[in-house]
């Protein structure tokens, strides 16, 4: 299945001492704070904005995350972050996402989610609307 | 004016690699997570426990934060917080800590912090009740 | 494989306002943060103290993570994280995880880690010593 | 004094969840994040950059930091963050940051930080080079 435009989605990020740790290098952990902020702006591009999570309560929620550490991005480092839709089904979709720094082309981190759309306050899992992932047109879950 | 010893806290922690950075010592801002977990045992020690917080709706909220680095800690490291209630009046009270290595009595870092109690969801300040910090019978604001 | 006691460990944690997000829980990153804390005691137990990785610098290093979200935790909750080796072959080793809430005994999460060896800063993998994980007698990786 | 175009900075951040807490505001330590970037950026603008900071060995370290709270950032806020260097003697300077909500004007949070130069791994306090804050000509602290 082709993959529509507003399901990818790219962000910078400079590393910032923060991000570190004493071996040197950026944190395990952090990058994934760095995926996160990749993945609000694609689902906000997909649709799902602060505003339209509010007014329908349905989140989106990582059920799971798997990632794979290649290699160390360091202090000062300029990285970008790649992701995108890469399978849906039922009530369940996975993201994919790279961790690139671009001055050497290197690929640090490779990382793939599966999120649900949840109704709050309930916590009851919602089916992907038809359409998905080209079009988002929630309802609530009624 | 006497402190009473509910109004004091000490607490523990162990420096982990994710507190610290690439300069090889823990991160400024990490501090104050441990001066904030002090602050949370602190405020349950003097009866605002979770269950109470939610059962009234008024929430202890720093309103500001003075923070005074002298030494650094390092990975690895163990460190004690002692944190007490210094002063209060009308609506508001200042908690002073101190992060101390042990192993060798240096002090690393002192804190201030005033909080007032406020009234949540509508953001209204709550008069500390009589008694404070002695008492903290709250009633819900009413 | 019998895995040795000292392979297994078992630590606590009290939820934080800052372990929260905006949907009244714990955010999905933070329980790699309370991982990483019981990763780390169970390193020291094992024989990889902070002082033994700094005179071989030998460094344990995480290559890949795959958590499952299956619960929520919230503000104040108690936590335990028990932890245990489960699999080593030549240069790699995995630990397995869950968060549970002993209060109603809900399983939260379900987490794997594999780690590397990594003699810095040259950054070469070293194999596991011989005897892994009952000894961990590193030698400096000659 | 009068303070240089250089040593002022302004940088945006939109708030993430991992931003937020239980309390559905922004958590108040995630501010000095917020902030610790704006003062990065306004140190590579003045001549310390990472590069240069590795070339030198001299950082720019954080020795106090005083901040006030007046009002609470939410979920998908647009913020902003203003900074400038205000006073500068001897070995001390000071920093301070406006954080602000473009979409209505308000001022959410205030903050001064004093830094010293010290150099590394020394930990001894550099002066000030002549011409601070227009000239940081830094010589490795010779």
């Amino acid at each position: 299945m082709e993959v529509p435009d507003q399901c990818r989605i790219s962000t910078d990020v400079r590393v910032m001492y923060f991000d570190t740790d004493a071996g040197g290098v950026v944190h395990n952990i952090v990058y994934l704070r760095f995926i996160e902020t990749a993945r609000t702006y694609l689902a906000i591009q997909m649709g799902m904005s602060f505003l339209e999570i509010e007014r329908t309560g349905i989140h989106p929620v990582v059920t799971r995350t798997e990632i794979d550490y290649k290699r160390a991005a360091k202090l000062g480092d300029e990285l970008r972050i790649d992701g995108r839709v890469v399978e849906w089904s039922g009530i369940r979709f996975w993201v994919e996402f790279e961790v690139i720094r671009p001055s050497d082309g290197v690929l640090l981190v490779k990382c793939r989610q599966a999120l649900a759309l949840v109704k709050m306050p309930e916590g009851r899992p919602v089916r992907l609307p038809a359409g998905f992932p080209a079009s988002l047109a929630l309802d609530g879950g009624e």
